[in-house]
Order: structure tokens, then sequence, then C-alpha cells
């Protein structure tokens, strides 16, 4: 058994920046190195810097006297980083650390849309990291970037990917339901969530729209071609803490049967669960029988939150075939999204130690 | 001024019926005559009969020592009866009333795909009233049964008429964000609802879908020719107490611009709007401009809950045009609808006193 | 029928500026003559100012083109002004108004335990308005500051008062359950409202155990000697949008039986039910009878948020006596509050015109 | 190691019965041998026989097609029987049980305060376990049963046993703040739950106040003296799905300091901890120091939900000291309770084999 591979978060402090700790307090493979975080908190003990917002768990993952330091890689460098940054934040710190030789793997939106940045889903296109020696080459960095899409998307082309593969995706359409802890903390008012329903999130719906036809997009030289799929999001809040649901309708090359569909999305295993990476699910889409399920209360913390759900596959009239998406946001939608990611490249022999 | 018309309410005491009590309560054109319910209610006063479940009013709307009688012709005949019974006892209850020589609007499920009941909201097929002849004829009733139409329906098809008459709707999407009161009470378990979304409502798509393009036909002879349009609809339960909120993608023809959608949706007017119906508000469809509106905790209640409130339209890479919708269950989808279809009955002349 | 009088409101642009600017918009003898607010707003229209987040109203209350002007006497000069401000903003400004010749109806803590300045409900302490002239010849204003309590006070007096006068309270006990809208906008993170309980506010408590006392006590010269009451109050944020819930329990002297409380809360009515002010409700404590009332959901809106309600009085085993009180936090508990201050002032001949 | 202990469920299908199940499925010294339900259910599989309303869990925690038996100890007998019937089927079926030979762990109400039985919670009050004796002479059973009190009493005691001990106490009041699932499935409706405030829950309030005196009493004899000190308990249900509440205000003996309390809670441990049993928390009451925890988002799910949490201990004008507690209803307040009490009867060698 190799020695673990010491790892930074930058912005451990948030939302999404405590699950990665949580995540990989516990790592098999890694070793949490460095909290990092803003100069509002450095210098400061993790207890001291953040309020632990992870409900169910220990507070701070053991890490409470932690020190907290500053996101440079002179104070935070490690082989592997993991940034919950906010976009402005990232766009400035990740690129220090990739060109000091870090992998940095990205929950931010900062580099998604970069044409030599692999915007990755270990399940859905992992032939992605290609784009890794095109990076590196054009940015002269030894380390590079790689990110996860938005938390909508991520959970979105989970399910889409097998259907892709199979029949072809002409066009689709999805309305989403998304938790509260998808804006971070303080985030959404409650007094727009409580017993409500707000149908609009700022970014959202052309993140939803561009993210998933690069993500099912082709390399072809330097760059990803985008699939041709005609895809449309509308995006709504709603009062619900963790997990967004999305409400999809498809069409599909060649009309499948819902028999057809259902035995692909069931059948469905990607190179995690054939490589037994240690935060994939063994089942990446579980499919559910029942009429009303899946349900983020009673569904979303399953396999810590790393399984995407999909129930009530049926025709539709318009598209041909629709189905109802959930997924943890901010597990398969970020903090656990990026821990794969990582996992998947170090498992590809990618990660330079 | 004319004396106010006696009416009966049936099914007085669930979440429909005392919206029904409380609208005739200070109706200026009718008077409220019996409270009707089930055999474990009828003789007993109204407020020992149930529990007054109607948020920021007076509790029973000033009948709370008036006498509930059953369900029958006999104890609670009057020439308009509202009803809000469940499909079961409507199919058998309604009928009775009707040939009794009572004109029935119905809230239930029960007469509505009837090939000779209008499925009627005034904004959007008043000429559907000429069904009414057709089914006395057919039936032998000196009255007759109006219907309106499933709350999601109504809410729909008010955002959808004026887009049909101006240009055509080939095909639209609808998912629905649901509330909690339009199951009735006890309704959906607390469990269900507290922080979740579930993926279904029984029987619930197939009305949405049926019925749509029963409202958009026209009458042809004895029935109605349904519209031409393929309709899907997803429906899902959220956290929300009174207002259905609706995500809508639609096809129309000659692909109009999101300019001249909005343009056509913020002109409409009416025949409900014209004759000035007690229960009709000035604007039938509140077209919204802040990107994040409407919303059920800010907007459903306005107009006593009878305005349809239009948000974000833009355009779909998909089907052309996508917009929300936000409508209050109970009054335009349920009992606001069925005493607008009276008053327009009333105005047109067609209740025989 | 005199002439309206011309009225400020400070603050306009908040959840409770919100609340006075809709009350005012359509009061029989008020007239809004500015709406002020700070820098960052003023010279905006009103609309441009805010987001409306008072539901089911008309959004801006027909004051959606109205300029706002700052806070200053210069610009917002009324014989009557309301003041929504935070506390740092209140105790700059609002003498400034009172120095200027403005009777003040402040929402804000900040003067709140001044002695010379009364801490008023109309139903409960009428006679501490005579601190007006104390206040004035003290500080040499024309004019004056008047305060509402904090919202879980105001509440919570009023059910106490009758007891107070009837039977003399001897210690109390209170556990609330508050609503989000208590903090504004944006306020409680929906993180910490959804399916929650925080065991916290901040300030809260001190202010429920010393503003009691003031209110229930009498003015003894230039000052309000405290009632002899010993209270606690233990806060506590649940997810409801409006309306304060809170569990007391109360040492009343000579133990009067439940009945006896019942009746002295059924019977109460005070000095604003007696001169009919325009914003008194005519039962200021509605007693419940049901055990299961009352509830925010259901009861809080009545009487435009103005009555307190009561229930489930009972014999507490430890001091005596026992019952649940709720109110709309907002109105009764701010900006209605503030209104009906003004209102019993005017009634009494306390302002100058 | 020794074989593992056969043991049934009874009522296995409802909320707090599938708790169960999943408690015991991968329990180290109980195996699950029956699943038992009522008529409705027998004969089927598990998984046809319920619905799984465990979040984040495998739904049925393996038990999917295991057969549902009825129950009787002809068809269900095990040494230990754990009971999540409703109070009527308890008083019929646990007897019979008992008297077939079973320890009977009871979840019911039926029993609770029966001289004979003991009401058991292991950190509290284990010495009751004496009554076992007493019961079995009496009834003439070769088993018996042993009651866990009601979830709000649970949780309640578990904060107080260190205090009476330590201290003594006088009197105390409680006020709850409960979550829905304590009512079991639908239980609540969801138009009592959303953004309301219950002030009622039928026959809770008499429950709390009977059996903490019975838990905080001695055994005298035949039967317990209850402990000395006034209760008086206000209940209340709020919209969160698990987890209780407690705001408490206590008088004790000798007036000790804030910094006296807090040190008692901090060091309390007891017998389930000194056996280490394998259902007891390393800490049994969790001292936050944060001012606003603990809360049941963030803490209710900590070590399996069988930890009990105290915060804010300060001065209480009235009663001398107040704090709040949290605890998780269906696990330490009812099937983590029942399995624990089996534990510490199995470790004091009380189960005959």
């Amino acid at each position: 058994m190799r020695a673990r591979i010491p790892v930074t978060v930058l912005g451990a402090t948030g939302v999404v920046g405590q699950r990665f700790v949580a995540r990989l307090a516990t790592h098999p493979w890694f070793e949490l190195a460095h909290l990092a975080a803003s100069e509002r908190s450095s210098g400061k003990s993790y207890s001291e810097a953040c309020a632990w917002r992870m409900g169910g768990t220990a507070p701070y993952a053991g890490c409470k006297s932690r020190a907290v330091v500053e996101c440079s890689p002179q104070a935070a460098f490690a082989p592997i980083v993991f940034s919950a940054l906010d976009a402005g934040a990232a766009r400035k710190i990740e690129p220090e650390f990739a060109r000091a030789g870090a992998l940095v793997f990205s929950n931010a939106s900062a580099f998604r849309m970069e044409a030599d940045v692999p915007l990755l889903v270990p399940e859905v296109n992992p032939e992605h990291l290609e784009l890794l020696a095109v990076q590196r080459a054009r940015r002269g960095w030894r380390g590079a970037i790689v990110c996860n899409p938005n938390c909508t998307t991520a959970i979105l082309v989970s399910a889409l990917a097998p259907l892709e593969r199979a029949f072809g995706i002409e066009a689709l359409l999805v309305a989403s339901m998304q938790a509260v802890s998808g804006a971070g903390y303080p985030g959404v008012a409650s007094l727009d969530a409580l017993g409500n329903v707000v149908p609009f999130i700022r970014g959202e719906e052309p993140k939803v729209e561009e993210e998933t036809v690069k993500l099912l997009g082709r390399v072809r030289g330097a760059a990803v071609e985008p699939a041709a799929i005609a895809v449309s999001a509308q995006c709504h809040r709603v009062a619900v803490v963790d997990g967004h649901s999305e409400a999809v309708s498809v069409r599909l090359r060649g009309a499948p049967s819902v028999a057809a569909v259902r035995e692909v999305l069931e059948q469905w295993r990607a190179e995690p669960q054939e490589r037994q990476l240690p935060s994939a699910p063994a089942t990446p889409l579980v499919l559910h029988d029942a009429e009303d399920r899946p349900q983020p209360r009673l569904d979303v913390e399953r396999d810590g939150g790393m399984s995407v759900h999909v129930g009530r596959v049926r025709a539709c009239p318009v598209l041909g075939c629709k189905f109802f998406v959930l997924g943890h946001n901010l597990e398969r939608g970020a903090a656990g999204a990026s821990v794969l990611n990582a996992e998947l490249a170090l498992a590809r022999g990618l990660v330079a130690l």
C-alpha cells in the first residue's frame, strides 16, 4: 500500500469546502495537508474560521484545531489541489497552483468553458482528460486545471450519458427544482425559500445549456467539439436543503421504447465502477420503480450522495421520452465530483508525484 | 337591482368547499342558501361539522351556526349549485341536481371529459357553453352540469389561450410544482412535503394532457373537437401551501418573437373582463418583468387568487418559447373558477330563474 | 371631515418600511407625504429602490413611481414620522426629526429604554404618553419620540395587560417560536430556517425581559417604575414566515382559576377599542376554544394582523396558569403597532398640527 | 464471541418499526429473526408490506424480501422482542409475548405507567430493572415488559438526570418544539406543518409530566415512588422532520451556579458508557458552546441519533437555570431507546437464553 498523497482544499470554510474536508479527512488515497481560505480566515484555527454547517457529522471532521492558511502555492502547495473558491478568486488563484505544478480539481465555474480545460464527469467523458496535454503545452504549466460541471449539469449528464451512447440525443428540455444549499451560506434568504418557488437562479440556465454539450462532446484536436444537441433549461429554487430534482424530456435517435431506455439506464456502469474508485458508487444510476420516487428527503444521501437517481421513465407525447432525475448537489454536484475526478486522474497515472 | 340568487354548496366542509362558502358569503349576485355535505356532517352546525382551514379569514365566513344539510335536491335545491364533491360522490349526486333543474358548477373531475359537458374557463372558451343545449337534449335534464378543469390545467390554459388565438400552438411541455393544498385535508403527509419534492401526483398528468386540448378545442356539432396540440405534462408536489407553479415550453406557429409573445400576453382581455363579472380580475394575465417573479409567496393571493401570473418569457432552444406561470390552485383552479363560470352563465342568460 | 395629516416613513424600503407604506397608503387619517430611505435609495423611484416583498398585495401599494428622499428633516419633514430604521440609524436620525418638531413613532430599539421615552402599546399603557411632556422639557425638543416595543414583547404584553390589571402578575416564563420575517430581508439564511429550530436570536431575550416590565410599569414623576415581575424569556427561530408564537406560564396574585383567567382575557377591551381607532381590532384579544389553535398559518392575518390570539389557557403545575399566544410580528409587533400609537396620540390631542 | 440472539420486531412496517429494522439488521449482539406486523401486512414481503421511509439508507436495510409474519408468539417468538405497536395493539399483544417468555422492549405507551413495569432510560434509572422480578411474580409471566418513555420525555430526562443526581430538582417547565416524524406516517398533515406551529399534541403534555417523575423516582418495594418534582409541559409541533427541541427552565436545590450546572452536564457518563453498550454514545450529553446550537438540522443525526444535545445553559430569572435540549425523537426517543434498553438488560444478565 502506497503512502497517501497530500492534498489541499482551497476555500475550505464554505459549504462546499466543508464537504471537501469531510470527504478528505478519511480518504484512503489522499491526506489533507492544507486547509486554505481567504485572508479573513487564514491564521485562525479551522473552528475559529467558520461554523460547521454539515448536518449529522462530527463538527469539523476532526480538523477543529487545524490552522487555516492563505490560498497561495507558497503556503498551501500540494500535488493535488481541490478548489471550492468562488469564480472570481478561482480565476486568479487556480492558475498559480497549476503553474506551480499542482493538478487542480476545481468546482468553480471560472475555467469550465475554456477550450483546453477538461470539464469532467468520470462516468461521462473520461477521455476528455486528453486535454491536459494540450493545456500544459499551451499554457506552459507543469500542473493543470480539471473542472467539474455546475451541480445541475453534473446530475443531468449522469443520466444522459448512457442514452447518448446507446441511442444519441437530439434535443432535451430540463426543468430543475434546486436545493438552497446550492447557493452556499448565507445564500438564499429564508423569506425567499419558505413555502415558495423562485423561478430564477442567476447564470444557471446558460451553464446547464452550454456545459451539457461540452460534456457530451468529443475531443477533436485541441478542443472539444460540442455535442449537436438542442438543450433548454428552466431553473427553479425550491424549499429543499440538499438535492437537485430535474424533470427531463428528451428526443432520442430511433425513438427507442421506454423499456429499452430503462434497460440502458439500469445496466449503466462506467470507468469509475470498473476501476472501483473509492468515491464511485457501485451503481452510478439507481433506477427507481416506485411511481413516486426518487425524492430528495428519502434518496439523496444514499452512497454518500454520489449515486444519481432516475425514476418515472415514461413516454413523452412531445419529445418521445421523459423521466425524473435526482442527485446531491453538494456531493455528486460539487465536492464529491471533484474528488472522483482526482481519483480517476490518479488511477490513470496523470498525477505527477 | 335584482334579488340575489339562492345557491347551494355541495361538499361545503372540505378545503375547496370552505373557499366556496367564503366567496359566496359576500357575493353580490348570489345568496348562500344551503351548505350541504356528507351524512357524517349533515345535521350539525357548520362549525361542528368542520374545522375552518382558510388562513387569514374570520372563521366560517359568518356561517358558524348555519345547519349543514345532506347532498340531495330534496334538502338542498337551488337554481345554482356549486360542487366541491370528490369524483365518486359527484358522479352520483351532481346528476340528481341537474335532473331537478339546477345548473351545477362542478369542481369535480367526474364529468369533465364527457362529450356533452362544457369544460369551461370563461376567459378561454366561453363558447363551449353551447354544449348545454346538447346536454339537456341528450340527457333529458332541465338543469345541466358545467365543469371547471383541474387546477393545474386551469392555470396553464389561462396563459395558453391568448397564444393559441394569436399564433396557434403546435406542442407544449409543462413541468408543474404544485402546492399541497391541491390534495385537500389531510391530503399530503408532512413527511412527504417538508424539504422535499414528490415527482408524482396520481392522475394529474393525464388530466392536464387531455383537459388542455378539450379546453382549447372547438365545438363541432354535439361535441368538442380537441385542439391538435401535442401536450406533455410532468407533475411534482413541492413544499408550498397555495399556488401551482408551471414551467412551460411551447412551439407556436410562425415562431413569433419573444416581444410578440409578451405583447399578446400583456394585452389579453376576454369576455369576463368585458362583462366585468364580479370574480373576474381586471387583468387576467399579469405579466411580470422582474427576472425572479412571479413567486407563490408574493403573488398568488393578489386579486383574490383569480389573476394568473406569467414571467420569464424567453426563447426556448428546443420549442421556441418558454415561460413560467403561477396561479392559485384553490381559487383560479377550483372555487373561484366555478363561481366565475356561474357568473358567465348568468350574464349570458343561461340560468333559468 | 378634517384633512388628512401628512406623514413620513423613514426606512421605507425594508420589510417593516413596506408594511408602513401599505398601511398608510390607504389610511383614513394620514397621508403619505414622504418615503425616505438611506442614501443608496434616495433619488430613485420607490420601485427602483426596492423589491416589494409583502405577499398578496399590489406591488408598492400604489407608490411605485414615488420618489424616495433622504432621511433628513430638510427632505422629509412631516408632523408625524414613522421610523422603520435600524437601531444605529435611528439613534442619529430620529432626534433630528423630533428636534424639528415631529412626533416620531419608532419601531427601532434605539430609544425604547430611555427613561423619558414612552414605550407604548395603546391597549396596555396609554397613560405612559404622559412622558412626552417630560421628554420635551428635558431635551428641549418641539417634537418627541414614542417607541413601540420589540415584536415578541408587543404580542406578549397584549395578553398580559388584562391579567396584570385584574390580578397582578408575580412571575412569568415565555418560550417564543419566532417567524423569520422578524429578522428582515435577507435576514435569516434558508439553511438555518428550513426544517430547523435555532435556539438563539441576538439581543431578543434581554429585550423581552426589560421591555415587558417597563410596559407594565407605572409613570412615577419623570420616569417609569418597572413592574415588579420576574420575567424569563427563551427565544427561538422557527420555519414560519409571519407570526410569533409564545408559550407562556404565569404566576398570578391570588391564584385565580382558569375560568377566571379566561373570562378576563375574553372581556378585555381598552382605550383603542373605546375610541375606535382605525387600526384597532374590535377584539384585541381573540380567545380560542379549539384545543389546537391559534396557529400562525390560520390566524395571524386576521384583522390586518392587529389582533392577538390566545389559546390553550390551562393550569400550570409550576406557576399556576399557562397559555399560548400568537400575534403578527410585522403588524401588531412593528408597523401596525407604530401606526396605532400615532392614532392614539392624535386622538388624545397630542399632535401639534 | 457468542452467537447473536434472535429478536423480533412487532409493528415493523411503521416509521419506528423501520428504525428498529435498520438498527437490528447490523446489530453486533442481535439477529433479526422475525418482522411482524398487522394482518394487512403479514404474508407479504417486507417491501410489499410498506414503503421505506427512512432517508439516506438503502431501502429496507437488506430485508426487502423477508416475509412479514403476524404479531403472535406462535408466528414470531424470540427471547427479545421490540415493539413499535400502537397503544391499542400493544395492550393486547405485548402480554402474549411476555407470557410466552419473551422480554418485550416496548416503545408503546400502553404499560409505561403500570406500577410493576420499568420505564427505563439506561443512563437515567437502570436500577428500575429491579421491577422485573416484581412484574414476573405478580403477573405469573416467564418474560416481562420494559418500556421506554415517550420521545419528548426521553430527551428531557437525559438532560435532567445528572442535575437531579448532583443537586436535586424542585420544579421544571418545558416548552417543546417537536418534529413531525413523532406522529408517524401519514401523521401530521402538511397543511398543518408547513410554515406553521401547532400548539397541541394529543396526550403529550400529561405523558411528559407523569413519565418524568416516574423515571426520576426510586423503587420502593413493589413500585416506583415518583420524584417530588413539579413538572409543567407545553408541547408544540413545528416544521422539522426529525428532532425534538425543548426549552427547559429548572429550579435546582441550592441554586447552583451556571458554571456548576455546565460542569455536571459535561462530565456526565453513566452505566451504558461504562459498559460500552453498542448503541450507547460515548458522550451521552453533548454540551454546546456556540450560542446558536444545538439545532435539529445540524446536530440531531450525530452518533446515530443517540446523543442528547444541550446548549445555552444560562441563569433563569424565575426558576434559576434554563437551557435548550435537542434529541432524535425516533432514535433516542423510540427505536434506539428500546434497543439500548435491551442491551442493558442483556449486559446485566436479565435475558434468559
